[in-house]
């Protein structure tokens, strides 16, 4: 459709009624990418490159001139080169001046230069007006039309007309411009394109440590005591045994792990008696990952209910079945139902199923487009109270699935506890403390706190 | 990063190039907040308070100035303080005239005073130019960045220019400014961030009243008749048996529910012979909150899904299986496969899971950023088309599974027939009703009432 | 855009608190829903009709005029009429002269007509400025307040200021407007509300051709061979069996014609020396739809999980496990624990899991708002790496699963192999020529084509 628009928009007549000029300098990937796209929704594009001579991949309905020519055609200009070329600018400068330019580059590597190659530009051009813009879309995306990623674009630059003016041709293009400040924004701005999941570093870290950690654990106490005490070999258990026993362990803990800096927090806060004093910078940290956490947390109880599911279909657990199955029928032996332990194995997988629910939900409401269509406070109701009633159904699962354990001595293998064990300390110590925050002897001074009142008013100034 | 870059701006000289000031009246937590948002966004800031002495949460760039003085300094000045305390601007009427105040203020309870806070505030100082706004966002979120709840802020006004230019602050914030009219409407909107799920309180009061009605119904049918009968004791049938009966049943009933309203609506306007009257209030609201029942019936099918999947491993289950398998090798009996029973069998899972999987096909589609990127006509073919295939698919699933308890006079207890007898009713009516309302005969007049056709023109004056 | 606006706004004298008038000819469903919601967001709206008696249903605060008069009171008109009526405006044509005329038609079936509604009008009425916009928004939805389906509305017009002030409009009543140029976008714009999923169409008829013959392939192989050769019944494989067994292949093959199409692009653009030279058509159309056939491979995975988690609750695995078991028993023989088994069974079932949550992810990363809020570095790390990982570990679970049926003879029917080995064939190419790209050989050249270096410049003039 819109190379059509494109091709019999040249032909409209009347330029009052037209869009502004854009230039654009350099005819690379990105340079030709934007200038279709501009061209599509309308505004006269003109390039401005070292050979005149379009190249055939070159939009047809826009021209092609010297730099100089092209430049005093529009009020902006698209530099669409990289930083190392930036230095043909500087003959350019009279002809720039009081031009908006627009830097759209990236580099390699984060901070690979001193200043950005927006403020780089600015000093080369004294004279024009600098605005930071683009650098966050790619030339794929734009011209297949396919923005899956990301259609923000940051924007900043010292003067607000000039970002005004490039925020108008964002938004034209369909695109959500963000104005990030003045031009030192444009540091961060030129480093975002390179980062890969900053929030995401710490917990990915921590629960690869403890991943590591438990993997070897459970393998001494499964299949390594086995094999030194029983000379059984129980090597396959890797692979499924192990990983089920890994996965509920740290999807239980990385939970508690989410509620624990609120928790934490409460306590400094009634300790200091005020709530103008920051918080050490890691708990800072902590709670701003938060959501990461969780989400960790349900992708390994996600994984463990799977790793559950298929136990009736292991080959290990058919055998089993089975071989007790046939002893029993040699032995003419019919045990009776034990109430109490179908009491229990009901039960455990009840908590197990209705805790993963709440904790699935939570983790859909944490879905961008879900968060931002809830008030404040239905945030809050989910991913606080629902968010806690889930703790409290794992942590129950784990206690009726595993509990029998702490009492029987068989258990404890080199003195070492099961897994299972280990995986309750955290959650179990979040509830007992949050279990005694909600009593008005605490509860209540808690909430004058973090209304504003202040226990040794002095403090705060 | 913002802050450095606030720090410097504000030394940049030309003031032509600047946005303009905004005056916030009150230093708590929220106007801090806006105050630091707005200083990163390059307005510059001035707060008016009681003390002109700084507190040290106070963002640095910022002035303190009294109040009257602050005022003085910028056309829109932000009221960050409560209701209560809004008497003290009287005396300020003068200086306030003609400058646009913003009303920020929330209310703990909904309609706590006769007239909305802005309106309040409009009353108070008569000539100046009342705007609601930024009521939905919170304080911490706005300091932290992570707005995960909704960006939207909701602005309301009886001056349009003094509306935008809220909405151009608003914008410059990375915030979506959403116009809702007249001030008339920030009742309307002081009302929002207390509401909890308003739209599904009706699904859930339902489906909980359903639940309990059901959870009763299937203790009697399946533990306390086996008890007083058999003096078996079948309680902990409770954690996962009946659970799992009462799950499906709602799971049906709630999406046959999802689709009765229409079926009810199409009668209606057939016997009416026009669609120009309004339909009883109760089906208005019923239409409004069919996609909540429809997710809420999705949850109910993925914790049935769950609860089936689990039967394996269930220790009752597998007691029941090896006693089986025992009693029979005990009597050297080998029964042969019952090729009827492997059919039923199989088709009732296969049947369910297809039923299941549109199911959730459905509950995606229903996700904002999904069902904004599609077209009003394919949303309409999911919801419709696929929800009433994956009703047809559910229905049949639970007709395969327990058709066959019509039958056997042992399966009604104390005459009251199994759970998914009753389960079948209402989604039986509407696929029976709605194959009816296919015909042709029916079809095609309802078809030209829904065009604008009226059976008697003169119904519609 | 707000400069223009707020111009006007100044200009307007006492009324400057006040938005224009907006007038709608026509009072069907879509006038009455759209006037509502202009009056809601403070535009005076003026309906003309062909009785000035106002019907029941217009809103009470618009005026009822005849078209003339109506037309006359604004500057903006929005022709809320079918296309088939349009000729009554040429006797107004001269009223009309200079207004914005707002065409929100649709046709019944794409291309209908030789031009588009709105190139119609404007040639009807060629003084007019004609606008298309709001024909993708539905009566209902604007009127119950549900937009659940798209807040979009696409604008296109040959007059910018035109054009502008329908965007304030679209804008001011909560929804996004996309310009999308000249009025010769308007059939591409009418068109739109009538698509089905578009870009589904290939995806879904390839895999509908693909489940066919998997289907009629493992019937033969499944059922009717036993049948043919052993006069066994096993009918009822079709339900559970063979669905398990076209799932698994549907799934792995759709995975890897994913990334298919990426490899032969590699090649082509390794072969020429150059990326500056179209693809073949068939390939671009492939790689526009990767998302949608990765997608479809997802649903195939996730019934695929589906019905292998059932097999235990199978009538026919239930009679299978005991019967063996039964006559395990009744020969006295208790087999031991076969090791090399346990660990086949369990690390094909591991991968599975592991492929299965990489691919879940996968699906989770392309919802429309979570891929928005990631950058194109992470975008494509997730989607090419972890894609990547996904259907390697698919693959293992295929190979572990199926491989040893390629050693055994009895596993060829009829000289059929299994559907296993067939699945596998595409998956395999992938991996081993993407394997080969890897190789330092291969990778430098393609990365320096990549960048823009060309084998034989000459080629790109």
């Amino acid at each position: 459709m819109n190379k059509n628009s494109s091709n019999i928009m040249a032909l409209a007549p009347s330029t009052s009624n037209k869009r502004e000029t854009v230039c654009i300098f350099g005819t690379g990937d990105f340079g030709r990418a934007l200038g279709h796209k501009l061209i599509q929704s309308g505004y006269p594009v003109v390039f401005g490159s070292r050979s005149t001579q379009a190249p055939s991949l070159i939009p047809k309905d826009a021209e092609v001139l010297s730099h100089a020519e092209a430049a005093q055609k529009a009020a902006i200009i698209i530099i669409a080169i990289q930083r190392q070329h930036y230095n043909f600018l500087t003959p350019l400068a009279e002809i720039l001046h009081g031009k908006v330019l627009v830097d759209i580059s990236n580099n390699l590597k984060m901070n690979e230069y001193p200043e950005s190659n927006a403020e780089y530009l600015a000093q080369l051009v004294p004279g024009a007006k600098v605005v930071k813009a683009f650098n966050t879309v790619s030339a794929w995306a734009l011209q297949s039309g396919t923005l899956d990623a990301s259609r923000q674009v940051f924007v900043c630059g010292d003067n607000m007309q000039a970002k005004q003016m490039v925020m108008d041709i964002v938004r034209s293009l369909g695109l959500t411009p963000l104005d990030q400040g003045s031009l030192l924004a444009a540091r961060e701005i030129e480093n975002y394109p390179l980062q890969l999941f900053p929030m995401w570093k710490f917990p990915i870290f921590l629960s690869l440590g403890l991943t590591a950690f438990f993997f070897f654990y459970c393998l001494i106490y499964n299949v390594i005591y086995p094999y030194v005490q029983e000379n059984q070999d129980f090597s396959f258990f890797i692979a499924i045994t192990i990983a089920n026993q890994i996965c509920p362990t740290l999807a239980l803990i990385l939970l508690a792990s989410v509620y624990l800096p609120g928790i934490l927090a409460a306590i400094i806060q009634l300790y200091r008696g005020t709530k103008y004093r920051r918080f050490p910078d890691w708990l800072d940290k902590w709670m701003l990952c938060r959501k990461q956490l969780g989400l960790i947390a349900l992708a390994f109880a996600s994984l463990h209910v799977l790793y559950t599911l298929v136990t009736p279909i292991r080959s290990f657990i058919k055998w089993r079945t089975s071989s007790q199955t046939i002893s029993q029928a040699l032995n003419n032996e019919t045990e009776p139902l034990d109430n109490t332990n179908a009491w229990l194995g009901d039960s455990y997988l009840a908590l197990g199923i209705l805790g993963f629910f709440l904790f699935v939900l939570l983790g859909i409401t944490s879905l961008p487009s879900v968060s931002n269509s809830v008030n404040w406070r239905e945030f809050r109701f989910v991913q606080s109270k629902l968010g806690y009633l889930s703790l409290i159904l794992c942590t129950a699962h784990t206690l009726v699935y595993g509990g029998k354990w702490f009492l029987y001595p068989s258990s404890y293998r080199w003195y070492l506890p099961h897994a299972y064990m280990l995986a309750l300390i955290i959650p179990c110590i979040v509830l007992v403390v949050k279990f005694v925050l909600i009593f008005p002897c605490l509860d209540k001074p808690l909430t004058r706190i973090r209304q504003g009142w202040e226990r040794n008013p002095q403090h705060s100034e």
